[in-house]
């Protein structure tokens, strides 16, 4: 039985409380992105390619960033707590501060340099992602590479889970995943599917950077066009009772054995 | 600054909709534990151990249960989705099934027999305890050991994001944890501490089984006497921007390490 845990966004726990969806609660006006929680506004207030638009602060958020010695980019708008929990999914976590920022600009495909690039095939769970970007972030991951359709958006939640991560690591989105690999694969990178079907193990492969570590979400895995388009499909070694893990547990894992195996 | 996305159990969310808090909601009456969802669900059905007091699912959940060859042990109440949702949170995934069900037995730390076991200090979100269940269960993990407070019941969300793994992997709730560590000691467990501030990396550590693997909350880390009762405290290699994890990706990154380097 598929998984739906990827499912995502359902506006249900909003009901009567505000009359926009979930995905649009995660925008400002005008393709802003909505950044909250210490880490995702630290972070972006500290990359110099991050256009701040509005900065929404308690006053203990904007003291405790004058005494991390943060430049605050644009003079905050000074608000209450509620205020910014009142632009929020119930449980988001906020800890007092709110910003609307620029996207960052993303490199295209034929500009992305370094030995380990991380492929997502339609995971679409924005925690699951968030998580990723910032274990990828972690790792030293150079990109992320994504569909621009089946894929969350890099704000709201997401941000909120890369804590930070998404200041270090460029979204790539693209139109079609298997053209994308393909032109992957001719610039150089080793095309390395994570496959629990797979019979070599990932830790026993014969990797060679740099290399694209392509992901799949959970229960339905990498689709066929991607898995035929991949030099090779490899899979964890689970030696318990339980044979899958959690998509960013995976990605964790994996890129821990990648980066450790291959020359940096 | 502390990471506050420990915190957890906020009931606002729920404000005007049901007059019980988020813990409570989690459980059924008389203590007894809710499980939801696919996989949870399958899993507690098949495992002889637990008992299951009543099961709600939808016509559908039960013709896919038939399908899959799985015995229901009581008759299930057969419900609309809207029943099972209306039990639990907003944005909860139950794909039509929905189980009350005794806690399962928990061995005696004296009792606890294998190469590696998972220790938790002070972690609190269900959602991470819960994807770090399943990834213990993956890795075979003997037991999870973590304090009766200051840790989320093993029931809901938890049970949820344990995707099954709570039927494979006992949960050893202990009153006193630097207590529960001796007793570990003395009974020749290697108590490693992961401690992003550590000298060693765990991948380079001396280990040898039978290992006590030790995880402190994001933000928090180890406490002072958990890390000083600890054997010995290791790092991972992160050779990115950002120094940590999601604390349930660094226990799968341990987990994979530690289990690929002790003999099992």
């Amino acid at each position: 039985m598929p998984d739906r845990r990827e499912r995502t966004h359902r506006p249900r726990g909003n009901r009567g409380r505000r009359p926009f969806s979930g995905r649009e609660r995660q925008r400002g006006g005008d393709g802003a992105i909505l950044l909250y929680g210490w880490h995702s506004v630290q972070a972006a207030l500290e990359n110099p390619h991050r256009r701040i638009r509005k900065l929404f602060a308690t006053e203990n958020a904007v003291r405790r960033l004058a005494e991390a010695g943060i430049a605050l980019k644009i003079s905050p708008e000074i608000v209450r707590p509620e205020t910014i929990a009142a632009r929020l999914s119930p449980d988001a976590v906020h800890q007092g501060l709110l910003a609307e920022a620029d996207p960052l600009p993303a490199p295209d495909l034929s500009e992305i340099e370094g030995p380990l690039v991380l492929v997502l095939d339609q995971i679409t769970d924005p925690h699951n992602v968030g998580a990723i970007v910032r274990t990828a972030s972690a790792f030293g991951v150079a990109a992320i590479v994504t569909t621009a359709r089946h894929s969350p958006e890099a704000t709201g939640v997401l941000a909120k889970s890369a804590s930070g991560g998404l200041e270090h690591v460029p979204f790539v989105l693209v139109q079609n995943l298997a053209r994308a690999l393909n032109e992957l694969k001719e610039r150089g990178f080793q095309l390395v599917g994570l496959d629990e079907e797979a019979e070599t193990e990932l830790s026993q492969a014969a990797l060679r950077a740099p290399v694209a570590l392509v992901l799949g979400a959970e229960g339905k895995g990498l689709r066929q066009l991607t898995r035929e388009t991949c030099d090779l499909g490899a899979r964890l070694t689970l030696p318990g009772t339980i044979k899958s893990l959690n998509v960013s547990n995976a990605a964790a894992v994996a890129l821990h054995i990648v980066t450790s195996r291959i020359a940096r």
